[in-house]
């Protein structure tokens, strides 16, 4: 019945519930183990924060709840493909694995454009799995956006 | 006696009192015309942050005081050349101009490592002045880290 990991599920979740809010609908989890210790949906309009994209929002609240800068021996699950910033804060945050779902081709910045994990700057890379839930989490964004039109 | 514009002497304040705190220090306003709607210190330690660079700070506070997620017509002023999490929120923020002080070759994303506001997966790119400041904010950088050795 279910063709990828748990947490992906929940980042599904919270990005169906980001859609829900009229924002564009991507979701990410934190896991320590087996344990969800973040959650974020997409949420620039709703919290007047343009740094609130669902993988920001997860590692904060992750962040938060274990009392730590760093995430070392965490995963980061997130139904897209994390642009610069959040690739960014991926690698400040010593993540230990990515699992990332649709591709994002015009914003993506692991496996398009800046490629960060692969630039020199780069000081911690995580193991990165892409294409988990990818049918799933690029259909809630073509709905989003034909919604709109 | 001043050589360089009073955002960015506020930037260096603010970087001042993040060293204080035991952080890396750097500092970063953001201003809307003459007006500061937005102070930073880079602070993830005492924050259990690791998203708390001192632009990301700046950016989300300018964003809850003007009450929207675009800072059109705001510019950023930082001590230290942004990352590549900064360099993504500063594009999302939509901010007019970036100034800042020291370039970083080790961890800079403007002039370094993925130049990212030259990536055509970047969808806004302000217009950048570096080097001002730059003595003070090297100079506070260095002392920083050859006291911690």
């Amino acid at each position: 019945m279910f063709r990828f990991p748990a947490p992906m599920r929940a980042a599904l979740v919270a990005a169906e519930a980001a859609a829900a809010q009229g924002e564009v609908p991507v979701g990410a989890v934190v896991t320590l183990g087996d344990r969800i210790v973040g959650t974020g949906g997409n949420a620039p309009r709703a919290r007047h924060d343009p740094t609130a994209h669902a993988e920001i929002v997860a590692i904060r609240e992750a962040a938060a709840v274990l009392g730590r800068d760093r995430l070392e021996g965490c995963d980061l699950w997130v139904t897209l493909e994390p642009c610069a910033m959040c690739a960014g804060a991926i690698s400040h945050a010593r993540l230990a694995r990515l699992y990332y779902g649709a591709a994002d081709p015009k914003g993506g910045a692991v496996e398009h454009g800046p490629r960060f994990f692969t630039q020199p700057t780069c000081h911690h890379r995580p193991e990165v799995y892409g294409g988990i839930g990818e049918a799933e989490a690029a259909a809630l964004l073509r709905g989003f956006f034909a919604g709109r039109r």
